[in-house]
This record gives C-alpha cells, structure tokens and sequence, in this order.
C-alpha cells in the first residue's frame, strides 16, 4: 500500500462514512424534527473522520465486513461530535466556530445543543446494540462495555473535567499527558479496538498491541493539534487558532516548546509503528493512518 | 401483598437501592474526583425512586435475580439522574432546587454539571453491558437496544425538545399526550421491561402487557405531576412549584382543568390494572406501584 492508495483509500472511507452517517441519523422529516436538525447538523459534512478511519483500518486486521465498520464507526463519530457540540458551549470552551461553521449553539440555540448532544449519545449506544456486531453477542457486549468505559468518567468526560480544571493552572507534563489520555486518547484507542473486534475473534496479545498503537497515536494526535493550533490560522483550521493559549490552558507546546513537541510526536509515531511490527500487510493502513496524524496540517 | 406490605417493600428497595447507586457510582476519591462527587451528588439521597421501583416491580413477574435488577435499576435512575441535571440548567428550565437541595450546576458549576450528565449517560450503558443482566447475551442487547431507544431522541431527550418548543404555545391534548409519552413516559416503560428482561424468558404478549401497563403509569405519573405542581408549595414537593403555569408551559390542568385531569389519572390506573389482569400475583407490586403513583402526595 503506497500513499497514494491511502489518498485514495481515505477519501473512499470518508465518503463511504458520510454517506453511512446519514443514513443512521434520524431524518429531520421525523419528530422532534428541530432536534434531529441539529443532530445532523452536528455530525454531518464535517470533520477529518479520523476516528472512523481508525475504525475501519482497525477492522482491516481482523478481515471485519465493511458494513458492521460503518456502524461502529458511525457511534464513534456521532460520540465525538456530541462531545464538540457541549465542549463548544458558553459554559464550556464559548466556542462559536467549528469545522469552518458557526458552532450548534450558534446556529440553533444552546437548550437544543445540549439535547443534540445528549441525544447522540444515547444513539451510539442503540446503534451498537441495534446491529449486528460481532458473530458473538458476548463479544459485543464487551465492546459496548469498552466504549462505555472510553466515552464515561474514566475516558474522554473525565479528560474533560480535568482539562477544565486546568485553566489557569500549571501543569506538570504527566498531568497534561493523563488529562489527553483520557481527553481525546480514550476514544481513538477504543476507536482501533472496536474496528477489530468487528472482524474474527482476535487474540488477547493482539488486542494488546492494537491498544498500544491507539494509545501512541492518540496522544500524537493531541500533541499535534497543540502544534497546529500554535502555528495555524483559523481560517486553515476551520476553529478558532490559538484559543488554548489564550484561554491560559496548558498545552505540549507551552510546556515543551515547539520544536521538542514535534520530536514527542515523531516518537510517539515510531512507537505507534514498533506496536504494529507483528501484524502483516493488513495493518498497513493504521500505519498509514499514523503516519497522516503526525504529519497533517490542520 | 396488602397496603402495608408494599410500604415496607418499597422501603426496603429504595434503602437496597441507595446502596447499590452508591457502588455503581465511581468514588470521590478516583480522579477527576469533582467530577465524580457531581456525579453522586447528582444521583444519590433523593428522589422516589420510582423507576428503580418499576424495574424491580418488573422483576417479579420474571423472578428475576434481585442483583441483576440493582445494576438494571441503576442504570435507569442515572439517566433520570442525568436528564434532571441537564434539565435544571440556566439554558433549559433555569431551577436551582431540585429534591430540596440545589441543583447540580449551583452546587458545583455550569461545565461540571454538563459533564456529570454527561458521564452518568456513559456510565448508565457501561453498566448495561458490563454486568450479566440475562442468561443470553442476545437478550442482553435487546435491553440495551431498548433502553438507549427509550433515552434518545425520539424518546426522553425528544421530549425535552419537543417540551422546549412548547413554551408560550397552546398544545392540543393529543400534541401534550404524544410529548410526554416521550419525555416521562419512555423510560418508566422502559423500567418495567428491563426489570422483566433480566428474568426468564418473557413472552412477546406478556411483554406487550407490561409495555400497555408501563405506558399507561407513565402517562398518569406525568399527570399526576401536573396536578400536584398546581396544587402543592415548593417544601412539600421539593422542587419549584407552580414553575410550569409560571413558564407558560402547557399542563394537563391548564388544558384540561383540575378535577377533569384527576379524573383522566384514574382513567389511567384502570387500563393499567387492566394490562395485567393475565398475571399472576407475582404482578403485585406492579399494581401496587400504579396505585401509589396515582395516589402520592409528592
């Protein structure tokens, strides 16, 4: 697989996802049609889809079926999108730009951004449940359970709180390295994990290695973003730029500097690439896919 | 099963209950401990507990393990738990009483409060999933299925919204009636076929029953709701009186009047006493339960 391929391969998974993600989202035609509206308005026509992609290369180890990927991809992306719609929020991060539109609240108002929000949450979880997963209804129970846990208190609101909490303070680079764990971390490993359980059953020591890659790209990610959102303007990043900084938070750029935050991504990355050394070609995509997180530019 | 009876039963499970809502809640003393105390501060030493009461009401009927029923119970009332906390906040109803102490974003804070709710959602399905709540895994999946339907938008999150666009407009009994079959209504029916799920098997017409039961109660508890907040003071209910004739918000009473909507209450707790006329005594407490939400003072 050569990068081309990947160009290639990740505007099919895109489209293919968009075109899934309506599908699985209530038409504004039913009741409560408003809320719907900004349901789809939330998820729909936006974003890098990364953690779907992640979803689908995930499940190219296990030789999963494209259409089950699609819906576990779907929950994961619609959990993500509620969490930018309440993150967004005035009592939140008062964000009002996202993916290059006025944020949910903005464009509706906050008291249905708020059940838009809640109201994806509730349909990843019947989505997983409504469809055919895994050959094993056991297996599919341990993935809800898996992406419960990454979604909850312990995973990506958890990160939440603590990355509230942290305005203003400082912290020292393990609390910021825990707080993107949870933050944005939790999701993309359970993001990798739910792809691969979507296929044959896999072995606990490939599991394993799978969390691992999740876990390195996942703070790359983070530490890319922080990288982005120091350089970038907003116009190229469809958000507002340099509001982490502003707001006095603590990112991997004001605690390590620039340029020693690009060498921790670019090790995070051989890491990521190391987790993978036992699987074959079917993992080149989540290679690829690595490669693309440390190395875009916005 | 006489009166009394059912009083010390229905304290003797709410007491169960604390205790069980107490374990399944992470402690203060795990990381992000603030956002762990707002979720138990949330959840725990208030309320009626009747949903948790439907599902081990629902039990009975199935003879269903009382230990899975706590996990099933608990899940339902942190969604309740949850939907309440969002509701309360300054951009949905604005309270800042709830069960006689102060709702959650004035106890803590606004992000605190969102995120709460947030992880209660999360921690709710976690629990779904995490703990065997059938002999079959593929039931399993149903309740969740059932339950995430009941949660999202075209049930309790849809009936908020569908209750948000209400404000300062003349409702027709049928639009009211359809709002809050979604809004209270969805999960007291879903209470009462969880709690069945977790025992035997449950035949499709036996479900059909608790469903009519489960519908009928939820529709009268809503009613009863709206008569007591029309005729009650704040200290006796616990939360803000008369808020809803205040907000211009259609009621049964005001649509219906007093003595005609206490009149349908009843009308409701016939049909539902006429859903389970096939059961046995084992549906005791179900009956029991239909009573006291139709007779409470509170």
């Amino acid at each position: 697989m050569n990068p081309t391929d990947f160009q290639a391969w990740s505007r099919e998974t895109a489209t293919r996802m968009e075109a899934a993600l309506g599908d699985l989202l209530p038409s504004k035609s039913i009741a409560p049609s408003r809320l719907h509206d900004a349901m789809r308005y939330s998820v729909l026509d936006g974003g890098k889809r990364v953690r779907p992609m992640l979803v689908f290369a995930g499940g190219l180890v296990s030789d999963a079926d494209p259409a089950r990927l699609a819906v576990a991809a779907g929950a994961v992306e619609m959990i993500h999108a509620y969490s930018l719609v309440h993150d967004d929020m005035p009592c939140m991060d008062d964000d009002v730009l996202r993916r290059g539109k006025p944020t949910t609240h903005v464009e509706f108002d906050e008291a249905t951004a708020l059940l838009a929000g809640d109201a994806l949450q509730s349909l990843a979880f019947q989505l997983l449940a409504d469809n055919k997963l895994s050959d094993d209804p056991a297996i599919q129970l341990k993935m809800i359970q898996l992406f419960a846990t990454a979604c909850g208190s312990r995973g990506m609101a958890g990160g939440q709180a603590i990355d509230l909490d942290a305005v203003g303070k400082s912290l020292t680079l393990p609390e910021l390295e825990y707080m993107h764990i949870l933050k944005t971390g939790a999701l993309i490993r359970a993001s990798v994990l739910m792809g691969a359980h979507c296929g044959r059953p896999m072995q606990a020591a490939e599991l394993e290695h799978l969390d691992r890659y999740g876990k390195c790209v996942g703070l790359a990610f983070q530490v890319v973003d922080d990288v982005l959102d120091e350089e970038s303007d907003s116009t190229t990043l469809g958000k507002t730029a340099g509001k982490d900084r502003e707001a006095n938070k603590p990112t991997y750029t004001s605690l390590m500097g620039l340029a020693p935050a690009k060498k921790f991504a670019l090790e995070l990355l051989a890491d990521a690439h190391e987790a993978l050394k036992g699987f074959d070609a079917r993992a080149d995509r989540l290679r690829q896919l690595a490669d693309f997180i440390v190395h875009r530019d916005r």
